[in-house]
């Protein structure tokens, strides 16, 4: 650390953090020296150490566990909002191996939110498959997806084992997604979603809901629980 | 409640204190019955309207003091992601007034992480400018913008107070913003932050880093901390 630097002392100890975990001198999940610890090792305050790790736990480069330390965090997913974009083909692209499990699949009736919130009636039969999506093996979303059954009457839950949505709409129904409207908040992830994507209750995560219409028919619309720190999305505007 | 309906009773309690949220039977910020009053005056179980009042509180309907109680949750922003926008040009359409305070106003120079992120060289100056944002008084905003001194040699903390930064660009510097990338990432609020924005810490927010440029040259990088309460970000895709 240079003391007579004009950069601030926190400052200097990210910069040299974040490159020992770019160049993978900490890998993924290693756990790291302790506040004391970094403290003896750079001849810095506890003020000091303590504030670059909670920036560089803000910019998800590390994570905590109570009781057990401080981790290196593995790479977040980078999602562009540049045009449709699927789960399974985003993963792939990544060099992962997306896989699906079928948590749940039911026939449902539309109350009158769910209605209004996809243009139908109430009363109005819909399809509810939530599903959790993995890449190479890790939990990353928590899907709760509701399909009309007058656009796709013949859904099953093996059809959703078996293969990505689109693929099914496609193949089985000729119907494609032709836009889609996102809506992303920052929440708190409950008890229920947490436990299948292995957080701690109350993390951050990203709740998405998506309208997606072939034309001008609503044809999905999916509510996803993502986990804040593995994914974050990126638009550009003009 | 229809016991006997085939939509479930927490789904129908929902529906029921919606439809009361939005008519405002229930004001913004108004103490809502305690889960025993809702099970007494509906004749539910307790799990019944803990689910209910679980997924209204998830979907920022309502929202939970400990120790307090459960209020009914103020209105959220949502702000469409299709082309440039402004926090002041924004709250301005909705009818509310848009203040700014300027908490920190600095010259630094910038250390090897900024000046990458900003396409600049280590130890360029650059004007760091911390505001919290305000709409009718209350905070939604937390922003460090990070400008470089060569695009705006004169900056001073009084432009800030008084003017919208795009405003200064403009009217000082004859530089407007042709585009900008921004990426979104759900995090847990930070002691300071929270402060600021008058949040409990850990709280969600919406942490947004906004890269904007004038043709192709970087003139200003910001890191937004925002309410996850009260914001939503929708974006079209085809």
């Amino acid at each position: 650390m240079d003391k007579g630097s004009k950069i601030p002392l926190y400052l200097q100890l990210m910069d040299k953090l974040i490159m020992k975990i770019e160049q993978q001198d900490y890998e993924e999940h290693e756990k790291l020296p302790s506040e004391r610890e970094f403290c003896e090792i750079y001849g810095l305050s506890r003020i000091t150490v303590r504030q670059a790790l909670q920036e560089l736990t803000l910019e998800g480069y590390i994570y905590k566990l109570h009781g057990k330390g401080t981790f290196v965090a593995p790479k977040t997913i980078n999602q562009h909002l540049v045009k449709l974009y699927s789960f399974t083909e985003e993963m792939k692209k990544m060099g992962k191996v997306p896989t699906t499990r079928v948590l749940e699949f039911n026939e449902i009736v539309a109350d009158e939110r769910l209605a209004t919130n996809m243009n139908l009636k109430p009363f109005d039969e819909v399809f509810q498959v939530i599903r959790l999506r993995l890449a190479n093996d890790e939990p990353l979303m928590y899907e709760a997806s509701f399909l009309p059954k007058k656009v796709f009457p013949g859904l099953t839950e093996q059809d959703f084992v078996e293969r990505p949505m689109y693929e099914i709409f496609f193949q089985d129904y000729q119907v494609s997604v032709t836009k889609a409207v996102e809506k992303f908040s920052a929440i708190s992830v409950r008890d229920a979603e947490a436990k299948h994507l292995k957080m701690a209750v109350h993390q951050p995560g990203m709740l998405i809901k998506r309208n997606a219409y072939h034309n001008d028919i609503l044809i999905e619309y999916t509510i996803s629980v993502v986990r804040g720190d593995k994914f974050d999305y990126t638009v550009e505007l003009s």
